[in-house]
């Protein structure tokens, strides 16, 4: 490892039943030998607590810390991650294991950090054991204090569902027409099931920053029902992902136009870097992947794992953990293959490997003490995340939305930032950036519409789609006109609104004084109307009944405009907007790139490092009109320059 | 809803936790003060009792009222219909609520009738709750008297499944190769539920015919496991329906040539008209629809919602109550929209409604008094359509067929009426029609085929696809040659006969004595064999093995014929077969009408109205050769007439 | 029966609740009188033991005895197989009735002989009854001894998987992320059922050989996790096949070029004969078939019932039973459609039926006393079935690949035997073949290595796919480099390897000297190195960045040649291996057969016998150069015949 230049390793997140093979007996010899051994080399070492997995004594033992289906089948071991987050016992145990840990690897020369647990909420997200139930209770006690308000908050008097006890209350359960739960307490289940989550790693992260508090914090992964930004703030020093590009080769929409493919990982690592803005992969894929029967991934073809290393690191990685040394020979991960391979003898991956630690030797410290720079971002939020899992009247619109405006950005090599509006979010948060995105925010709470009005207003633009603004946190619907909340701020109401789904055909729309066509009014179109003078509609709808009707409007606010486009963005139209407000990449007076590179800076004091890095299997022309400098290999580079399939360039 | 022209309102029907928000405590506070104020503003009221939907108090109580799947997961509050029919507990406190409620009512001024439960067999039309299994044990030894007969008409002695003790009867269980049920029991199963959902609906209108007498009773929907004839029969003054053509956009056959959508519902109607000849729209679609994950639908286009109110008031309907007035907020049905949106505020839909209110304030009572007629009806049986749930080799085809001849038949202009055979069709109903259409009656009664032969001997003319008459009443087949049943009545029998699926190629067909082919023999192919010199081969077919021989047949038999079929029908064949029967619109001689236009006919003794329903967004071209007046605008209309697209008229 | 010239019948297979009512009183009465009529007509009878179907008094007194799925829902009676292998009271009431039956019938002089239960493991061939679970825990006691070495072989240490006390260990069970089991536990848990299975049949055996010792024992039907060949070897006289070729009209995949549909079935009887050389067809396929719901079949053409009869006995078959004799009126195979209809009237299939009577009146002894012989054979075992059904990085390539070798032989009019690779395979089991094709032995123990390189040394032609080797019998990687325990056969290396699949696109390569291109690198490329002098390198991958890497390597090995194909094979590329090793048609000097037409040799002292098979509905041109005669018609043949639709030949 040395010699391939690696400086880190991760161990034991899995190992509980080596440290605690029966309950209350704990044996540390395997890794007390595997860490001195890293030591003698000068490998740095970060500890895995083993919660995952909790070993069959455990389970076997305490049945009723194990996970439950809703339908009421209990998961038990045999993979991973088959307990749940409520059960007291769980979290006895846990704290159990994590201080015997933690008080024996506190002092170690080696270990300089931990991950908690593994991967939360992977694998599954949802929980409904008996302990769940009583847990998710007491949460609603504690939210609502009353039942009225319970009641009213998730809208009971619809269908009779009025509590009037407090024992009545539970999760959703199995109701005819499955999986078709009260919405708002749907939504209230993943506030729930996130703060549970935060909640579990706590016990974990408490026990730790008392017994090892020179040793820092991390967790990995980004998985659904968990406010990670909340869970970094209250517990971590900073945030790790896991990155396997390569599931771009499996996983897709074969009716997707142009699509990103590895490169979408870009936009993933910008929600991460809202998360911190350095952080750590702790899985950057390196090899073929696949479990037994299922992820069964291509190779990474040559310069792919290069690339994808340095995607990360662009994105604001700071440090890159491969997944992983060598490939197992048994168990569920035996086609996770690793650098090395099951005979662990030299192959391509491991040179490639070598070649990166080589570079980051040189390159390493000057990129680290930068920050990723964007002048634009994109708005998320939990409240629409986890709402829109249920409602398709306005989740799958935020997805396709996001996904088109990264595509026209990135291809436009403007780069771009991914902002999560919360409660602690500020307007210098906002101000940091000249426009905004924000899709379809279905829920909009008050102090968010005043928020954006205030950065609109001091000069920013804000561009916001259809079904922005109707429903408040409750997920209640406002009863007012659409849209709702950023009523004020558009200037405008929706006169009607369609789905366009099914054999319902596509409107079109055309930009107003103009003949030129505005790509497709997708998915759901609101029919606009100005409500003030200083609404400018920019386009109009071009057929169906509402042809001639505003279907984009931009009010002047302030020093600033909110944009209304009253469909599902594509990255045609997203496009068109983003030439109509003038925005370019910021590299445009000296580089020309072309649209299968990407563009990312790091910046600090000293100055931007711009990476380019080539996502195609063939060579890409570039022009440099000013001469610059490859940090990766010293090379002075201008004029035109011919970047390798799947190379990459840091230029300063 | 005066100015509208609106004169009444259904209330209540999921309202339980308002009447009795505790066991045994009853409050109507709510919705006196909403009847006063529709007894006010001259407004009647239909009241739904709220058992759709048992409170949360009642299911934690008494867990034994819900429903349960086959596999054994309970189905718990949170969605609506979660309660079986079988238990005990739940019809009494069925019983008392709707007596509590008629106590209350049933001197109020304003309220005029009641609608028990709502929409039965909706979400979910089977029921696997202990004791549902006890109930169906019952309903076995009320039905069979003795194992013996049982195991007989369910053929147990086939793969050892005898019953020795009545306590191993249970409804169908999951076995290996999930929902494997033995047959007959399985047809057996359907018959019960009809049963059960008919005897605790009897609960409560015994419990309302005794106490509000002077009030009518109905219930809404047309769902699946009931005998809505029966329950209209035993139980109610008339029935209703809920339309949403709609529907039409978002659930369709991709494959399907030259659909009907929204105009299919007319079908439907048809079969709610052979229910109760006229009826009540208890929910007539008034906007977008849909749930926060399902049934998400575009919102009507202008003048959709007018055309299908006249497209239920064509059909027979003389009352039509929109759902709803108002969009809900919030709950599981936040984008049904009413009338109104949330914000209550005039909208297109609103300006529809009161066209439509004003229209009806002048013709709904000339319209009232009439009857939908026609020359030609379909037939259908519950017998059939609850085998061919199951039965692949003939329920599939009657769907088809059944589709086929009413597209076949509309678009011609040609209206056709839908007929039951039930154990109470006399020889009177069906004389009623020149020509009937029953496509696969593959179950065919002793009494059935005496009844058919008795109406063809007198003049009728009927026709039969193939399937036809194989099957007793248990769903044995015959031990003769086919079409078992119809065999005297046709006059042929089945050679042999195939599935026409997966890589068997279609056969073709060709009318005898000519070159003209008839379109497809489509599904399945009974080779027949004429049996009586009274019987014509009319085509033949065309290729495969059995080329040649008579695909076919027509069957003098009394003063009548009897058409055999030998495959399923598609809408060319069936038009086909129309136009060698002379078949032709009622007013083909001074009305001309391009397809796109529906033409329905309501009579009386003052002369007939003829309604036209045009489905297309396009205006349509029609041609009187006579003057005729549009009852709606009073307007009088001759020679070439333009139609709007979806516009409506009604001649007189 | 007589009069078509049949010989056999076969009863009472489901008819438990027949013989045994109650539990503990025995009737047999009704087929006492069936087996006297058969025996007064001559009919030998074969007796089914009824244990497919315990009754309903014994599943309702013993629930115990029920399946049970792996999310814990009981499989009731109502279908078949209900059972659980593992329950002694049901070991105990199989006994009981095995042993009534068995004294009742051992001296019955038309009794020839039994058939045990009926198809094993067919509808559902996974069992997690509680007592499942205790029995796979003794299973694994008795195997592994110690939980050190269970635990060494399920590689538990990976994701805290171990087991520390033996209670703790069950068969797989639900897991986040279903169907998700260890994998080598999942491999053992189908090993186990497998000798689960045979144990239970061998409490039936056991009995029968006792007490009916002159009559023989059969079994029918090949199913999943069953060694039918120990199942044969322990305790069978010979091995029973169900035959229902049509089945490939209704199950098949669209994008399958140049399907083989029923001549497929060929293959499976090529698998059923190396259980045992000469066997029986208990279900020949007679009507079209189906149950109520699904496996709903065109009929067969006329002349398929008889090419299907033939390509049984071509393959083997020295008695074949059709199934059935009359299609039953009820039950859920009331579609399965028998020789008879339910009208029991002369049809075609009668006709057909006793057309092949006739002629194996004539010719059936000549015939009896044959083997079917080839020079081809592809291995087979069952560790990698087993394993290859979970593990998606082998097995649908060995059925990939299995399927394209059968069809580029078959075409070519080359006989092939399967040959099961098992414990006891012996140097002569392969010596007797030229060829041996082992397309992707994943498992490969040490032993079977060397067994191979015995038959190579020795003369033999051996040829591999890629993904050989690399696995022992665990399902352990070695960790060696592929092909491990191949290796020194193959005399290669695998320098790199990549599924291709998704969005990677597929790799082509060429024959090397030469431009010819070889179609096709599917699915999975090894990239080759070659580690020995006697390799030649006979194909190069000719794109992507392994271009002009080895792809088809070819190593000397003492006598014979060992081949290693680096990817999956299509028809395509067996085809080109096949010609460049020179094989042809055994007949290829004196016949000359179209594609359409299968040859298939039966031999014995006296010389063999070319059944010729003609699968098309188009009649066949053959060309004889020899004279033969017909051995069904006693016709002599020579130079062009016309072989007829569906036609049969049997030349000698």
């Amino acid at each position: 490892m040395r010699e391939l230049g690696f400086s880190v390793v991760r161990v034991a997140e899995f190992a509980w039943s080596i440290f605690e093979p029966t309950e209350g007996v704990f044996q540390f010899g395997l890794f007390d030998r595997a860490l001195e051994l890293a030591h003698k080399h000068g490998l740095k070492v970060i500890i895995g607590t083993p919660t995952a997995t909790p070993p069959a004594w455990l389970t076997h033992k305490y049945p009723e810390v194990l996970n439950v289906t809703q339908e009421g089948v209990t998961l038990h071991h045999g993979l991973r991650r088959h307990y749940n987050y409520s059960s007291q016992k769980y979290r006895e145990l846990s704290a159990i294991i994590t201080r015997r840990m933690a008080e024996h690897y506190k002092d170690h020369p080696a270990v300089i950090g931990w991950q908690i647990d593994n991967e939360f909420n992977c694998e599954i997200n949802e929980f409904y054991a008996p302990a769940d139930h009583d847990a998710f209770r007491e949460w609603c006690i504690t939210k609502y204090g009353t039942l009225d308000k319970l009641n009213e908050a998730w809208g009971t008097v619809f269908w009779s569902q009025t509590y009037s006890e407090w024992e009545q209350v539970c999760l959703p359960r199995p109701t005819p027409g499955k999986k078709q739960p009260n919405p708002h307490q749907a939504l209230d289940e993943k506030r729930f099931i996130s703060d549970n989550t935060i909640s579990y790693a706590k016990v974990q992260t408490d026990i730790l920053r008392e017994v090892a508090p020179h040793q820092w914090l991390t967790t990995n992964g980004l998985f659904g029902h968990l406010d990670s930004h909340r869970m970094q703030d209250d517990l971590l020093d900073f945030f790790s992902y896991d990155s396997y590009p390569q599931f771009s080769t499996i996983y897709y929409d074969k009716n997707e136009e142009n699509p990103l493919a590895d490169r979408g990982w870009s936009q993933t690592l910008s929600a991460v870097r809202s998360i911190s803005p350095n952080f750590c992969i702790m899985e950057q894929q390196a090899g073929p992947g696949g479990w037994v029967n299922r992820m069964d991934m291509p190779s990474p073809k040559p310069g792919q794992m290069r690339l994808w290393t340095y995607q990360s690191i662009a994105h604001g990685a700071n440090m890159v953990v491969y997944f992983r040394w060598r490939t197992a020979t048994f168990g569920n991960e035996i086609y996770w293959h690793g650098i090395n391979d099951y005979h662990n003898k030299l192959n391509r991956r491991v040179h490639e490997a070598g070649r990166i630690g080589a570079e980051l030797a040189q390159a390493g410290s000057r990129i680290a003490s930068t920050r990723y720079t964007a002048d634009i971002a994109m708005l998320r939020d939990y409240d629409n995340e986890w709402d829109g899992e249920y409602d398709v009247w306005h989740g799958p619109f935020s997805r396709q939305s996001g996904k088109a405006w990264f595509k026209a950005l990135t291809r436009r090599h403007i780069p771009s930032d991914t902002v999560y509006v919360r409660t602690g979010t500020t307007i210098e948060d906002l101000k940091r950036y000249k426009v905004l995105i924000y899709p379809h925010p279905a829920i909009m709470r008050d102090e968010t519409a005043a928020l954006l009005e205030q950065y609109t207003r001091e000069g920013g633009i804000i561009i916001f789609g259809c079904r922005t603004g109707y429903k408040d946190e409750r997920g209640h619907c406002y009863m007012r006109p659409f849209p709702g909340a950023a009523a004020a701020l558009t200037g405008i109401s929706v006169e009607e609104f369609t789905m366009v789904k099914g054999t319902r055909e596509a409107v079109s729309m055309k930009w107003s004084g103009g003949k030129e066509a505005l790509t497709g009014a997708d998915s759901f179109n609101d029919v606009l109307l100005p409500e003030s003078d200083s609404v400018v509609v920019v386009a109009h709808y071009a057929s169906d009944y509402y042809a001639g009707k505003p279907a984009v409007t931009k009010n002047k606010f302030g020093e600033g405009e909110a944009w209304y486009f009253g469909a599902v963005f594509n990255e045609s139209s997203a496009g068109q907007i983003i030439e109509r407000l003038g925005l370019v990449s910021p590299a445009a007076d000296w580089l020309a790139l072309p649209e299968q590179v990407e563009l990312s800076i790091r910046q600090d004091a000293s100055g931007p490092l711009h990476f380019l890095l080539n996502y195609s299997e063939q060579p890409a022309l570039i022009t440099l009109s000013e001469e610059k400098t490859d940090l990766l290999t010293g090379k002075k580079l201008s004029g035109t320059v011919d970047l390798e399939g799947y190379g990459v360039l840091v230029l300063s």
